[in-house]
């Protein structure tokens, strides 16, 4: 019997995952083979989908991980983290919210962590946790040219708070691991595209945007030119990191130190000529292309190339093509 | 004019920079050519020492960083804070006491620091802010062996508290100054050997005290192996970096990135021959070499040969030999 505690529970990427685990039904923690998920809860600000809310399995707890939320949401998120086997930490502020708001990305992300992972030491229940760290992380600067690829000796070096804020998550996760406290697992997951649902305010929302808004008939902006090189992974190969991340065998994880994901590199260009195969010309005339200063510049500190060794030993690979990932959002938008 | 704060004022380090600084009586900051230096406030827990105190120049400002200290003190560090055109920031737990009191090393050396940046921000006063890193941010896992040598590209992966509080620290610091919100300098220090004084709590110590006591005619024990490899600087090249690190015109200097002081490769055993050497064989006969596993573990994961690029291009240079290291420390104690 294995009890599961997902923040940013209620969010897309939580909510899938949290599908994925009601379905599956078991869990497996660490290479210790399938176990029963007794308990499902999904700790977010806002509180979880009804269909979530709705398996008896799941318990969804609002408030504020940062502050530890109301009194009563506080004691309840409490249990819940105590009695957790498995944490999965993808709560954060995005990267567009942190370039905004300074205070809003040391709190919601650096603080909340910095509370999360004090209250599962102070717990001493030794959980797996999970954390979905980002190849934001990664970037380009003046003493720090573009490499040919990213590999997982790469160092970080972020030109966007959310990327700093993930660097310090990965540490303070990794200390916390070393010093027996808990056992972290950081995975450092590259752009999702295509991401069902409304924009967020990601800076790499528009790599979602371009393709889903002109699927639904809908015009939607690019902010960066067509030849801008990106990374990206579908919800599918994303949400399978976060589980190998929880399922593989410590000799197989690896040491304290973050795994990269996969990313299927592309262009934008090359993704919107998917889009036209995949729906028509008409599709991609639904585009504005409206540069954006700001945006462009955090995309292009962002390398594209991956050798993601690590992830490749624990059978994680990038998507095959744009193509088949935008057919698979088809589907499932027509579910 | 220019102020400036010293955090760790009244340590080894911060108060022989003060020394160093008043009998100067100028700083050039970021080759805006010498400037007077009109104010020198030394922040620490305890008072600074009676020379410096003497100076009137000098201020001495008594309180805890991660808390302000008490409200007196609270509001002369924070005027001074606001005030200074340079902060160099030294105050720190050490390796062995965060090993020892993990709370400690994240109150002292996180959270303090966090303070800090927070204050300079609010000020608004962007000042140039040195940040003494370490190299213990470097270090050896099972995924990431020893590199051949460590550059300004090798990724951090800190095998110690202490060396994941740094990485922390200089994120933090690199994201504020691109942010604008301060002028952000970290140089990760080495190993500094001999350190005066009496023995810290630091898993380093060892590496003056074989030296230190055996030269004043007491015993002093080695945890280590004889050829355990170690990379070191002396006093003055540790200063010199941090002169460096406020003097350097932003172009030399480079992005919001850490800079590695240049290191010493060398092995204890050739330190005690150097010891021998300078002061004769009966020195080497005062070393009780009493294996100690927790230090031997953080010692071997710090890699000991480095290529500082940026630093050379800083005109910072490693000593020349553990002879001359020695000699320079026996010509200062006799004074």
């Amino acid at each position: 019997m294995t009890k599961v505690v997902i923040t940013g529970g209620a969010g897309f990427l939580g909510s899938r995952l949290a599908r994925e685990l009601l379905a599956a039904g078991t869990l497996e923690v660490a290479g210790g083979g399938p176990s029963e998920i007794s308990r499902l809860v999904l700790a977010d600000r806002v509180p979880a989908p009804a269909d979530l809310a709705g398996d008896a399995r799941v318990a969804s707890v609002v408030g504020d991980l940062a502050d530890g939320g109301e009194p009563g949401d506080r004691a309840e998120a409490a249990v819940a983290l105590a009695e957790a086997d498995v944490v999965f930490h993808l709560a954060a502020a995005v990267s567009g919210e942190c370039e905004a708001d300074f205070d809003l990305g040391l709190r919601a992300n650096v603080q909340a962590t910095q509370v999360l992972l004090q209250s599962l030491r102070e717990a001493g229940t030794n959980p797996l946790v999970v954390f979905a760290s980002s190849v934001a992380v990664f970037g380009v600067s003046a003493e720090h040219p573009l490499p040919d690829f990213v590999d997982d000796h790469t160092a970080p070096n972020p030109q966007s708070s959310y990327g700093a804020q993930k660097v310090i998550c990965e540490q303070l996760l990794a200390d916390y691991s070393r010093k027996g406290f808990l056992r972290g697992r950081a995975i450092r997951l590259v752009t999702i595209s295509v991401r069902p649902g409304k924009p967020n305010a990601a800076a790499t929302g528009f790599l979602s945007g371009i393709i889903r808004e002109p699927l639904a008939g809908l015009r939607a902006t690019c902010p960066v030119q067509p030849d801008t090189e990106v990374a990206l992974a579908s919800p599918d190969r994303a949400i399978s990191g976060l589980l190998s991340a929880a399922s593989a065998p410590d000799e197989l994880w690896g040491d304290h130190s973050p795994v990269n994901l996969p990313g299927l590199t592309t262009t934008v260009a090359e993704m919107v000529a998917a889009l036209g195969r995949v729906a028509g010309p008409d599709a991609a005339s639904l585009i504005d292309w409206v540069a954006d200063a700001a945006v462009a510049r955090l995309v292009r500190s962002w390398p594209a190339r991956f050798r993601s060794e690590r992830a490749a030993r624990l059978g994680l690979a990038a998507d095959p093509d744009f193509d088949t990932i935008i057919r698979a959002h088809l589907a499932e938008v027509r579910q």
